[in-house]
């Protein structure tokens, strides 16, 4: 195969059309005026009530020192791109703004999550990239999220790295899942490069290769006393659980029977069988691990069986999100500098209500009301606007607009951090422990309804009463052009 | 954030049980011996007739030179790995070999794609690599095949980049659709690495940076001769499609009208509508390029109901694979050296009739009658058969044995090629025109009853007597002892 794998880097990791403009911008000589791109989604996941905000690690990672290679420049020249334009790339870097809300934050439909301000050529062509990124990361905090929702206290170790979606999915999804209150990972690589706890005991080829499981779980003793036994590669009652029991009966205080697995057929009944066994032979202690393509579905029902289930192995429905296995992110332009030097707020309509966005800079501000630190819901608006000093706010539905209330006596927290500066990175990522308790900490701020697998209540998510007559009348301006069109 | 990011390695992109397993291998002193394992999966996705192998490229790169680097063996040190296992890994390397199938065979349930025969220590630990690899890629060359089926003559371009789970899908998902039948993809990553042409114009904030449609275009127009122009930014009839061909009339030969896009709203009434315009306005050659969360469904219901779109757009729906979005592809221990250095083979059984594995080192042929150049089945014998060289062959159903033919006059298709052999890479790849191309070949020897989207009938996929009764002698050797277990 002609495998052009000269220098790989990811500056090419972005649409072909992201170049074009970038070229036309910089052909009419307005690619280095200011724009402004919000990143967000229109519609959460899974049908949740929330979701929980991953990928920025990895958008700090990919704008660092980010460039044109020589061979990227090389291929682009091999595609007809004119050396003027090329010449210009060269010297490309990323001399933006970026505010992002951090991981584990709780987040919600049609709210920033990432804005970029930069200059527009430089803007549009990380767009790819940061979507595919935040997209991604953030489905699967979410979906872990729900999963560890629904085993509650339990312990949940995610390893799908066999199913995930190619290699950086069954990475980075790894990590987004511990931000989402996952407690470990079979993957190591995963372990090295995060520092997330990694797990893992052995497979049913072990069995295999020793022929029988009584000889493979002594032989796996006799190196790991810490022992975790498969107990399904033939028969799990009749034959691997009694000689699990068996083996821990005779290695005695040599080992830490941990536990025994299950990894196939009806796990409600063969954990409770299993349990009983354990229990008569006197490892009370002794944990009952279950995996087999589980979700937060079959856990919530798995339970009301009464599983005698401790630990939790989640593979593929978590890394895949299988689901729902992608989020609908976006990247829209909402404000452009003018020839004049102001900037000039700007909107994109559509057939589609949903689609219309929302003009002009922003900011968004969780309003947590002081007496129960509840949240009220989130509060959309133009960045000149202080709610924060605000003694009383009006919060209004964007669409049903009658649906509407004061607050009083609230904190308004605004959400988003400046992570780079003209360029420069100024923030100070949390370790990945620290992202995991930050996104607990945001749900305790959410009322129980917004946070049910099932049905949850619709978070509130309004706009300013500025920032919607800004909408309204951008939305009037272009009618009347559509209309100019016509004549 | 400690990120922990030395210098990364492929070679901890796996579960940690290979790893625990390998050391147990190794203490015991059996880690050298020979292991036969094969990768295949138990049902093909999408309810699909056939799949489309891909990812053989990705696990030749990963097995190259793979080794545990410095780092690698000092994360290990630190999550409590002992020196002398540590020591023994050092000059780990793949010294196995490989047989595969290539880059777009046309592959069934229960066959084997990869057969991995290495030191048992090395088989293991390759495994989650492997699958990750084979699970995604096959899974979208499979996809991609059924949405170029749906589409037929027709142009398709990849562009789901920003939907993909993380970059790595969405560069090496992208080379599988190629594989599969696209047509060309947006990322330019993907174009520079692989050699798929690149196609892509330009984005609803290019308008919006130009505050309308008809500066957009033709600001576009100057520096790109070949247009595309998408026209559904405020509204496709009333304005965006009106814009478009005044540009073109304006700009007359200087540019190359080539198309327009619709991204939104009924595509079916849209592009009927909007080709009346174009034809009315003399551009009858200007093609209508259509995206919008399209699949095989979507499609074969929009040229049902007479839709003119002349070239796709495949974004989330195929990248992601989003129906399915996960091939349960599994690695299984077929044989193993014993202390003689005699193999023996090893079956895993499992309350499920479908998860019991077929033991012994196996060939896989497909057997093409000489009459029409058709398919009859695909006959999965022990390696120590010739069916080559039979005259006539019994082929019967694994599970429902009464259904069986005799088939003569063919000519058997061994489907496998020889990758690496003790470790030395001596398979040549083909380009990815020359993948694509055999996809196609390998398709054109199955009859259309395979192929339907809907229902297609099941493909036989026959073991050999010989391998039949091997497995059937193996069950019952387990079942004697799950027996003695009891006792």
């Amino acid at each position: 195969m002609s495998f052009n794998y000269r220098d790989d880097s990811l500056m090419l990791h972005t649409d072909l059309y992201q170049i074009n403009m970038a070229e036309t911008y910089w052909e009419d000589g307005v690619s280095e005026r200011n724009a402004v791109f919000e990143v967000y989604f229109r519609k959460l996941p899974f049908n949740n009530g929330y979701a929980v905000f991953a990928g920025l690690e990895r958008i700090i990672q990919y704008l660092k020192g980010l460039h044109f290679t020589e061979s990227d420049l090389e291929y682009l020249r091999e595609e007809g791109f004119k050396e003027d334009f090329l010449e210009y790339l060269k010297d490309f870097r990323f001399t933006g703004n970026i505010r992002s809300v951090e991981e584990g934050e709780v987040v919600f439909a049609n709210e920033p999550l990432v804005r970029v301000e930069a200059p527009l050529a430089q803007a549009q062509i990380i767009e790819t990239a940061l979507l595919n990124i935040v997209n991604y990361q953030t489905l699967i905090a979410t979906k872990a999220s729900r999963i560890k929702h629904a085993i509650g206290e339990g312990v949940v170790m995610e390893f799908g790295s066999r199913r995930a979606q190619e290699m950086d999915a069954a990475l980075w999804g790894t990590r987004a899942a511990f931000i989402g209150g996952f407690s470990s990972t079979s993957n190591v690589r995963a372990g090295k490069l995060f520092g997330i706890p990694v797990s893992g005991t052995h497979a049913h080829s072990m069995i295999q290769a020793y022929h029988d499981e009584y000889t493979a779980f002594h032989k796996y003793a006799r190196r790991h006393k810490d022992c975790v036994f498969l107990v399904d590669t033939y028969d799990t009652l009749r034959s691997g659980v009694p000689n699990a029991i068996k083996v821990a009966k005779e290695l005695g205080d040599s080992i830490n029977f941990i536990g025994i697995r299950l990894d196939s057929g009806d796990l409600a009944y063969l954990s409770k069988a299993a349990r009983k066994m354990l229990d008569e032979a006197g490892f009370t202690e002794t944990k009952i691990v279950a995996s087999n393509d589980l979700d937060e579905y079959t856990i919530i029902n798995l339970k009301a069986q009464g599983a005698q289930i401790d630990v939790w192995g989640i593979g593929t429905k978590l890394i895949t999100a299988f689901d729902q296995p992608a989020l609908g992110g976006v990247y829209k332009l909402v404000s452009i500098e003018d020839e004049a030097g102001n900037m000039q707020d700007t909107i994109k309509i559509s057939g589609n209500p949903e689609k219309v966005t929302t003009p002009g800079i922003k900011r968004v501000y969780r309003i947590i009301n002081s007496m129960n630190h509840k949240s009220e819901g989130d509060y959309i608006c133009l960045e000149t606007e202080h709610p924060e000093e605000e003694e009383r706010l009006k919060m209004f539905h964007p669409t049903h607009t009658y649906i509407s209330k004061f607050v009083t006596n609230f904190h308004a927290k605004d959400i988003h951090q400046d992570i780079f500066k003209n360029g420069e990175l100024i923030y100070k990522s949390p370790t990945i422990y620290e992202a995991q308790k930050f996104a607990e900490e945001n749900l305790d701020v959410l009322w129980d309804e917004y946070k049910r697998s099932l049905n949850p209540e619709e978070y509130p998510v309004d706009l300013s009463p500025l920032c919607w007559e800004n909408k309204m009348s951008h939305l009037e301006m272009v009618k009347s052009k559509v209309k100019n069109t016509q004549k």
